[in-house]
């Protein structure tokens, strides 16, 4: 096969990403947010946000992992990250659909993009340090934007919130993790006083 | 204001771009595409195809004008590309738009994302006008994937579909135009054979 004919099979292959719903809401708080849409989001945020990044990042590598860290769940779908337990098993699916999903495209860029993925996965680069703070800060905003609506409807706490975003964020952005950290307080305090 | 309180403003406003609905249907064919999920597709595209780009482009930048190419449309709305007429009436909204958005973002980032807009809308360097061979490129993709769905529901036909696209295409890239040129011809006969 041509590598236009790869690359072609690989863009129809991951307009699926539309139809992976997660669990937060969109600001209009109507629907759920799916995947793709998230992608964007995860995106944009990384590029207006990135002068906060501790350690300097290359925005352009962090927009490419935005755009495909979530490819995987066409495969494996979304698993709310409150859900430790079911989050473990979630990695080997994810595993096996990085592997079938970016070799559909010719083989320089499924392993370049593999690598991306791998590297946004482990966190252990300043790039995907920023990267993976940006996608829970892209959450956390929405969430907020929402009254809480999905913490409110998964019962989750101020407590657990901040204990599961917390390293995750101050890793990369310790004056980001302070505005989120007021932001998370504002809205359980607003849910508190209804 | 602080520029990360004007950041997250920037962030939260953005968020509507999942509301607004394009006359393109999601390979499903379940609905139609909204512009957050279009602009993560024109990006992950732009990203997988630049080799095919005649002149090289930086795919950074182009990905960054996908990402921001339709934000206007918050304010403006989608027009279809086969309605030339309002598509006159279309510009003059955009820009106001675009004013009023990327303004609340800190000075010098909103100058350097209408800078990038404009520099799009205007097609007239290497990156733009591959950027607007793949937003191109995006939409047909849709319509051939499902049946041509759209194009039959606004009675569009394959001339008109190839006289609107062809120069936008071949100007990036005469590769591409050929592929897509079969795409289009291949869905119209599929189409005409039911």
């Amino acid at each position: 096969m041509k590598r236009l004919e790869k690359q072609i099979k690989f863009i129809v292959e991951i307009d699926k990403l539309k139809e992976i719903f997660r669990r937060s809401y969109i600001t209009g708080g109507t629907r759920l947010e799916n995947d793709a849409e998230h992608s964007w989001y995860f995106a944009m945020i990384a590029l207006v946000l990135h002068e906060h990044a501790e350690s300097e990042v290359d925005v352009c590598r962090v927009m490419k992992m935005a755009l495909i860290h979530d490819i995987v769940e066409i495969d494996a779908g979304d698993v709310i990250l409150y859900d430790v337990e079911a989050r473990k098993k979630q990695a080997a699916r994810e595993k096996a659909a990085a592997l079938r999903i970016f070799n559909i495209l010719p083989t320089d860029q499924a392993d370049d993009l593999l690598e991306l993925w791998r590297e946004f996965e482990q966190g252990g680069t300043p790039d995907s340090r920023y990267a993976r703070a940006v996608d829970r800060f892209s959450s956390i905003i929405l969430n907020c934007s929402t009254g809480g609506k999905s913490w409110r409807e998964h019962g989750i706490t101020s407590a657990r919130v901040k204990e599961l975003n917390r390293g995750v964020i101050m890793a990369a952005s310790p004056g980001l993790w302070n505005a989120v950290e007021k932001m998370i307080d504002n809205t359980f305090s607003a849910m508190h006083d209804k």
